[in-house]
């Protein structure tokens, strides 16, 4: 393979081949690190660093727009280290000819969203390209958080761990393929893009025994799942039954023939928390902005390590495999 | 004017209309910091953040590639906050179909230059848009640094300082122009793309009295010196024949209609230095790498503040303005 496919951006198997192959082969796997954001040791504070670029289309969607989804990405991307955000930094790549009013929507939305999280917009750059060189618009975010509870990262899980999901799944990805290919109008159905900072903040206030956070973005519960038994080496039995989606999305997700378990969402979390403070955490995230529906969804067991497995609704086990293939490209 | 053109992407007067319209007339302006790097403050030690997106065309050209120009840019933007480069992100848009092989050359490019800079990259994204969304390959690199030396802004330098500039101009504007236009083959042009950390490290830790400092990158010298006089309130006086050129990079602006002082650098800096230190400084910068051709250039004025005055090589006096219109599109 010598040519960069749609699959490789899809947040699945292929990525993580890309990822090898071209960047850890070039950077060396001691800086690197694989989690959503770095962690930056100074003498003093340790500090959490974080980076992505959205494309999403269109541009504007039910329940969001780029702007938000971006804001809302990189402080989410922050909160997985248990960081609380400080900063973010956006960068635009302009098309020649771009709406100006359009323009300040999207930043409108991203500043309610950086209040909304309680972190400065730092730092920027703008490009122009000309017509044709780009697709409109493409904004990349950065975060740098200060690191609250030492230690929490997708390697961090352990056998006996309650892995919470903070709510239903599949919104984000829905609705964004419903716009783009104007479909359904009028169904009820918009993406859960939002930043999480009060959800993941009650609970390393409350000092709970978090291991890993991760946030199923690109290529859904079904890659988060899988990249946190990979790194962390222990095997997950998740409950499908206990994983909430709404009625609108599975019947988009069916008739779209999408898996929802694959499916991006942008304002969700899966936790993963001692069995004994798994309750509490419950309550703590059931009592936050955007966790009314969080449920218990799975354990995690010592072995095999790196599997994901998941009871089926109707009763039968199957091995959750990473996605692969193209998915939905220009999701986010 | 309702709609992004491309002089708002080049560095001058309407790229700084645009960002005043948009982004700060949203963000505010309390959060968001007008320097090449926002400097955030914890209780340890200050944190520099900065970002940059780089679209050039063609992605390899003499003397560097996009990568290298990632890497250094992003590193000299912290230097300028008299911070060290602590850690890098990369984040990639790759349009489908994109060469692998390129896009490993690419990554081992970053890797060598940060390497160069002593600096990690730390952290990564990877988004692929289908074939026509992109022009081949976009890279936004953002960088966390430690402040080293507090104070050190584009606002803070003073009447009676000295101007140095660390080598000559327009070498990397135009090496871009030339190999994107296939002109002029044979010429011996090229970029001076460059981390910049050994010879801003070596002014720093001698504890010299540096008040401001700005790589002139789009827009060239002819920008930087513009925005430093006017963030600072102050008059550059700048004495073009001590303005180092390269008689190829001269004869090629002449040929292009370019003015050289108004072409990108991205090798070199501004440095704003008490008067009594100028020449301490100077020589520190001569035996630094990519330091050698350094020259003091003019000398800062208390009035009219905001005003750079250029004394030419024919002995007139004129108004040296900032850049306004196209100028050339993805140059960076």
């Amino acid at each position: 393979m010598d040519r960069v496919l749609l699959s490789h951006g899809a947040g699945g198997r292929e990525m993580g081949e890309l990822i090898r192959r071209v960047f850890l082969a070039a950077y060396g796997s001691e800086g690197f690190q694989p989690d959503d954001s770095a962690v930056l040791k100074l003498e003093g504070p340790e500090i959490a660093f974080t980076t992505d670029a959205f494309v999403v289309d269109p541009l504007f969607f039910p329940g969001g727009d780029i702007g938000r989804l971006a804001v809302a990405g990189t402080v989410n991307d922050l909160l997985t280290a248990g960081a609380r955000p400080l900063a973010l930094s956006a960068s635009f790549i302009i098309e020649e000819g771009f709406a100006i009013p359009e323009l300040q929507e999207i930043a409108r939305s991203m500043a309610q969203t950086a209040t909304e999280a309680g972190v400065a917009i730092a730092t920027g750059d703008t490009k122009v390209v000309p017509r044709g060189s780009a697709d409109r618009l493409f904004i990349t975010t950065s975060g740098v958080g200060r690191v609250l509870v030492q230690g929490i990262s997708g390697a961090k899980a352990r056998a006996g761990d309650r892995v919470i999901l903070t709510g239903s799944v599949g919104d984000h990805g829905t609705a964004v393929m419903l716009a783009r290919e104007k479909l359904l109008e009028g169904e009820n159905i918009a993406s859960d893009a939002a930043p999480l900072n009060e959800l993941v903040m009650n609970l390393l206030t409350h000092d709970l025994p978090v291991h890993a956070m991760r946030d199923p973005t690109r290529g859904g519960v079904a890659a988060a799942l899988n990249e946190i038994a990979r790194q962390s080496q222990i095997c997950l039995e998740i409950d499908e039954a206990m994983i909430p989606v709404s009625p609108g999305v599975e019947a988009a997700c069916e008739a779209l023939g999408l898996d929802v378990l694959q499916v991006a969402n942008e304002g969700k979390m899966l936790i993963f928390v001692a069995p004994e403070a798994a309750e509490t955490a419950l309550t703590i995230i059931r009592n936050s902005r955007y966790g009314q529906d969080a449920q218990i969804i799975g354990t995690a067991q010592p072995t095999p390590a790196g599997r994901v497995h998941l009871r089926t609704q109707i009763g039968t086990a199957r091995i959750l495999n990473p996605p692969s293939g193209e998915l939905l490209p220009r999701i986010c």
